[in-house]
This record gives C-alpha cells, structure tokens and sequence, in this order.
C-alpha cells in the first residue's frame, strides 16, 4: 500500500470493501510513522495500537476507521496537549476531547496521534527548541512551514490520511503550501476552537489538512457546526460540502489579486498563480486582475493582533518563567506585551474597515485568487526567521484578520522540487465556493 | 400650544390635519429655546427661521414638518460639529450630512438645532467646561446625564418634539432616564455612524430620544437601516416598529434583574423596577428572577475600552494640545492612552464571553428588565464625577459592550421630583420587542 496516494475518500471505498481494515490500515501508518519520524519530526505522540482492537469498520460513520492526527494544541482526553511547549504544558493530560475531537471521534475517525507545532503556535517556522524542527517531506533539509508544521508533514508523507491543524495568521495554509497538500481555513466562527489551546482568541480558527480537495469538504462536514460552548462559534447554517464539489466554477467572477504587493513574490509562485487563472478560464470562469487595497496594512495589524493577544493569553507564564519560552517566541510574546492599546484600538479598526472592504468585494466578486506564500520552504539551516516570517504570512493573515474562508491549493513545483502553493478565497461562509474551485482546479491541473 | 406634551405622534396629526404647520411650529420652538436655552443650555446652535419659508407639510414623508434636533457630535453639512470640544472642532463646518441627517431631512424633518454634549462625549454628567453645564429641566440645579445630555434635557422641556444621541457607555439611556424621556440604543450595526465623530469605533451607537416609545418606533422607522459606507453597519432586515408595537406582552418570558449587584441601586429605584416587573405581570408576562453574571466586569470592560479607543482615535490631539481638552477628559484620555494591550485583549475576551452569554440567555427569555441607572440626577454644585459615573454607567455599558438594544422607559420619580428610569433589554435585533414592551408598560402605567 502506498499511504501517500491514500486519500479520505480512497480509504473509506477501501474500508467499505473490506480491502483495508481499520486496526490493518493504522498499523501500517504506525509503522510508517516509525520509519519516517525519526527524521520529519511530525509526530508527538501515536496512538497504541492495542487499543484498536474493538474498532470495528462501520458503514453508518462518516469517517468509519479514517486514521486522522491532530495538532498538538488540540484537546484529546487522556493524552497531554503540549503545544510545542513541554515545559508548560501536557500536565496534567487533557481531562476532556476538544469540540473537533469530539466529532472526529463521533464520525468513526481513528485518531491516530498528536502532531509537532511550532512552540505555543506562535510562528510560522516550524523550528521548535524543545522538539528539534519538523522536516519537509519533500526535503528534509528545509522546512515545512508552521505552525501546523506536523499535521502538513504527516499528510504529504502518507503518515496519516488527514489532519487538523490550527491558523491565526495562516497556520493551516502555510505549512500545506510548503509540503504540497491542501490547508482549509474555514469561516472565523465556523469550526469550534473550545479545547483548543488559544493563540488569539478573536483569530483562531481550527481546518482540515488533507490531500485533496475532496478530503478538505468531507472533513469540513465533520468539523462545521454552531457550538454553543464555544463564545467564538457562530450560529450560521452549513451544508454538504462533498456532495456540492463537483459543480464546476462556469461563469464565475474570478478576481486575480495583482499589483506590485502580489509582484514581490517569487517568479514561480507566480507563474503558479497565473497558470490557476489560465485553467480557472478554461472552466469558463471570467477572471479579472485586481489590486488589493491595504493587504500589507491588514497583515501588519493581524499580526500585531497575534502577539497581543498571546502575550495577554500568556501573561502569567510569561512573567512567572520567561526561560521558560525559547527565544523566538518569548521575544514575540514581550513584543505582544509592549503594544500599546492605541496600537491595538487601531489594529481593531483596521479589521472593521477590511471585514467591510471585503463583504463588498464579494458582491462583486465569486472568488479571489492570490499566492499563499510569497516564496517556497527554506533550508532549516542558517533561516533568519526574521525577514522570513513575513514572506510567509504577508498573504495568509488578511484572512485571519477578517475571518474570510481561505484554502490552499499546490499547484506545481519549484525547480528544486519543493512545493507551491495558491489561495482561493471567498465571501464569508463561502466554503462550498472554495472546495468547489479547488477541485475544478485539481481535475484541470491533473487532466492537462 | 403645550410643546412638552407634544409627541411625534400628535404633531404628525396636527400637521396632517393643518393645525400646526412646520414653519409655525419650529418658530414656536425657537420661541421656547429663546426662553429656556440660558437656564438649560441644552442647544449649541438652532436653524434660521428663514431658511423654514420654503417647507411644505408633505404627507408623503413620515417626518414631515416634525422639528428634530441632533446631539452636537452629527454632521449636519453647513454647520460646524463642535463635540462639546469649540477648541478642536467645528471648523470648517461639516462638508457633507452625516447618515442619519441624510435620512431625517428625507423624511421630511426639520433640523431644528444641535444640541449639547459632554466633551467628545466622553462622560456622563453633560458638565462641560467649554460650554457650561446642561441643565436638568425639572431641577435646573442638577445634572441631566450625559453624554447625550442636551439632547434629553431639550426633549424633556419641549423644546423640540424628538432629538438624536450616541450611546457608547450609556450616553442615550442615562440622560434620558435623568430627564424623565425615552431613550433606544440600538443593536450595534443597526444605524449607521457615518459623519459622527467616533468615541469607540466598536462601541458607538446612535439612538432616538423621545417622549413615548411609540415615537422612538417612528424613528427608529427612519433610522435603521445598512449603509454600505460605514464599515460598522450590519446588513440586517428591519421592520415596521410602529406598525407593530400595539402587540403586547402576553406569554412572554421575562427575565428581572436580581442579586446584591442590582440591590445596590437607589430604593426608589428597585421600587420603579419592581413597578416594571408587577405591570408586566399584570400584562401576561411571566417574569423570573434572574441574576446575570459578571454584569461588572462588563461595565469594567466596557469602561476600559471606551477610554482606550478614544485614545486611539483623539491620539494626535492629545499629543499636541493636551491643554485644550477640560481636565476630565483630558485625564481620562490619558488613562486610556495607558491603557495596555493585554488589558485590552482580555476585555475583548470578555465582550465576546459575554456577547455569547447573552446570546444563549435571550434564547430562554424575551426581555431583560433592570434598571437604568443606580442613582438619579444628582446636584451640579459639588459632584464628585469619579465616584458618581460608575453609578450612571453599570446597568447600560454592558449592552454597549454586548451590542444588545436597551432602552430606557421612564417611571416614577424620587421624592424630589427627579425622574427614573427602568431599562428593557432584548436579544440582538430585538428592538420590535424593546418598543413592544416599552409601549404596553407605558399604556398600564398611565391607564393605573
């Protein structure tokens, strides 16, 4: 069995048939953890296999027997949630599942084990100096993007079949664009963030990351839902986002995000962007290039968002045992510390304004299409996280801030074989449009 | 002509059937302003009477002929917009109306004047020190409330027949409840606060202030609505307020504020709302007492943010001429400025706790009824500002920080002859209830 290829969909036809079994399938992917960890780093923890015994396949379950990770920042009783952070955290092990795991768990999945995260999620590197870095799949000299970092590994290296992970300035989409796989960050509001350890309260949002964009919408109908004990969950109807995929984006308002912010980009992601537009037209979309207002502003006040509310979240900590954090992300929470509220009260505004910008935008508009990233993963070795973070998030934290649903797709390579990735990005509560145009494309990309 | 019994209502009648015109009506006005404004100062400035020659009673337009007046703090294009603040503002006068100007000149009503404000509006005493102190119209000697405070002082002595405020701790409902008239906040995004001067871009509302809820039903007709150009509007439907607000109470649940929090208000006071809660009883209702959780943390939340994005947004101002603000504002603003991002963040977090609270308590009542205020309109001479504000401001900041519509009915008055005001508050775009409720305790009230 090759587990790379092994997609959601592939393995439910398989358990379905009886080809694969539940208890069989995850002991492969154990070994193949066994195998692979040492070097990518992507696992925390794993699942004993001793437990699997009474698992039986159950036709009337969604996710019946799917071996899913989570990130390890995302609640599974009796296991330790350590966020990337062992010193704080992991004890005692979680008293209850989050909300997502909760689902995962009653949808059949087999949760198969936690995944690496950059420390407190707070960083899109994925160089953790508790647990050493996660290593990209595709080179495990580079990395793989964060703070996901292990939820985006485990799936482009066929440890898992999917995963979670969580994004408030691109988490989920950064690390799958750099590994080659698909990153969903649904609706601000959409997917319950109760029993998962916060980065930001008003910026959090917990997606799927998986292989295809098929794998996203079955997963998605897992994890959507109102939840009432979550203050940030958001009473809004959802619908079956598998069964509306394959209509197609034919007459579709595309806008191509452009202009000299977008141009900043390596010349191969953007080269990959156009060719989406190139195939989103083929599909009989209308695509028109658009200048972005304010992108670099809304990122800068994400941003400053992040580490405020972080440095506020972790404030006890932080002044209790600073040692206690490595240097890049206590250096980031004291950043948080000193901003001001002027700066806040502004950043705040900000989101107001672009929340408003975009809810316009999107009468207009079906779609909008813009990179993920703005280059491509780099050598673990000798990184200036400094000048590199921005290029990663400088795209993917808009979204964040104006809690806009936004998908990553890959789309084609670098030349040495590292992974692009592109973003789709819709009105709010528009994810059946993301899922919809991510398909057409992978069925355009892959009938070329 | 007794202006101070005239509603909306009845002058709508009298112009329909030719009794009063709106030029004879405004001159009368004017007449009474020119006797009352140097003992109340409740206008900054009042319309030419000149300007009225060409004004028709239109019966097409529901405000037609009605004389308005607009809290100083409302761009009404031609006129300076001085906040209470002649040092900072004014000039040039405004360009352009602001939102709800536009919409109350197209239904027809006059503009009559501007009237006065706490400075900036940051404060609930209407003592300002540019202007001279508003004074109450049934004791000249004491407060009227603020930060709306011309605005109720010039309802409740009739000087016109309905005025606008903004509320963003409680500046519509506290003047109104101290002046014995009725006052609506709105639910956060139902009216547009385009062309008002911000004191909190998220806490900011603007609400009518009339003499019976049936005629903040007629504004409120006028006033609600999406505007795409103001970026905290919501796009929610509206309804008939008016049409609708004869329905009664019967059967509703209603919930009424109790615990030591509440029992710390006035006795006359607690016997307005016990007052509330037996005629609501008496309606059909079904009333319980409730009590509701961290109701002070949300005034604290509420009182921190309001000072912190005023800060933000008066950052420039305050850094310059620090000396041209009055010391109360200028000391609060500064407080505001000190204000830290961790503060601000975990106040956020609890407005967003809270928001939810709400939202999940008004699935199991109708209606919230507590008081207004915790005390009446106090003396000018001597007032203790710092110990007397967070008696104005604890039962309405919350629903400034929840977005929640609240309204304040009057009912009853002090030995002194002071008034009282009880406060209805309802779900999210709830304010049919509000009016609904306010109109058939005002008709039992009045029928007892």
């Amino acid at each position: 069995m090759d587990s790379s290829t092994l997609t959601m969909e592939t393995t439910r036809q398989a358990l379905a048939s009886g080809e694969l079994t539940p208890g069989g399938l995850t002991r492969t992917l154990l070994t193949i953890i066994e195998a692979k960890n040492p070097t990518l780093n992507a696992f925390v923890q794993t699942i004993d296999p001793e437990t699997l015994a009474d698992k039986p396949y159950n036709s009337q379950l969604s996710l019946s027997g799917v071996p899913i990770a989570i990130k390890d920042l995302i609640d599974l009783a009796g296991w330790p949630t350590k966020a990337g952070s062992p010193k704080f955290f992991g004890n005692p092990p979680a008293a209850k599942d989050a909300a997502v795991t909760e689902k995962l768990k009653s949808a059949g999945a087999i949760l198969l084990g936690k995944t690496n995260t950059h420390e407190i999620a707070l960083g899109i590197t994925g160089i953790n100096p508790h647990t050493g870095p996660v290593r990209n799949p595709h080179d495990p000299q580079r990395i793989t993007g964060g703070s996901s970092s292990g939820s985006a590994a485990a799936v482009a290296a066929g440890m898992c079949i999917a995963a979670l992970g969580s994004d408030t300035g691109g988490s989920v989409r950064i690390p799958a664009a750099l590994c080659g796989v698909v990153g969903l960050k649904p609706t601000y509001g959409r997917v319950s963030t109760r029993g998962v350890l916060p980065l930001s309260w008003n910026l959090d949002h917990i997606g799927p990351i998986t292989k295809t964009a098929k794998d996203a919408a079955l997963l998605l109908n897992v994890l959507a839902g109102y939840d009432p004990r979550d203050p940030g969950s958001i009473n809004h109807s959802t619908e079956d986002y598998y069964a509306n995929i394959t209509g197609g984006v034919a007459g579709w308002r595309v806008a191509l995000a452009a202009g000299e912010y977008i141009d900043e980009s390596d010349a191969e992601i953007l080269a990959a962007l156009n060719q989406a537009a190139e195939l989103l037209k083929a599909l009989g979309a209308t695509v028109t290039p658009v200048e972005i207002v304010r992108l670099r502003e809304c990122a800068a006040a994400n941003g400053t968002m992040v580490i405020a509310d972080a440095a506020a979240f972790h404030r006890d900590r932080l002044a209790e045992h600073p040692d206690w954090f490595g240097e890049d992300v206590r250096t980031r929470l004291e950043k948080g510390r000193a901003v001001t509220s002027t700066e806040y009260a502004l950043a705040r505004r900000t989101q107001q304004e672009m929340k408003h910008y975009f809810s316009l935008f999107f009468e207009e508009y079906d779609l909008l299409l813009l990179p993920t990233t703005a280059t491509s993963a780099a050598k673990i070795e000798g990184l200036d996280s400094a000048t590199f973070a921005p290029k990663m998030t400088r795209f993917t934290a808009p979204f964040n801030l104006t809690g806009l649903p936004a998908l990553s797709l890959p789309l084609g390579k670098t030349p040495a074989g590292m992974p692009l990735g592109i973003q789709l990005v819709s009105e709010a509560w528009g994810e059946a449009k993301l899922l919809r145009a991510a398909y057409a494309l992978e069925q355009a990309n892959r009938s070329k």
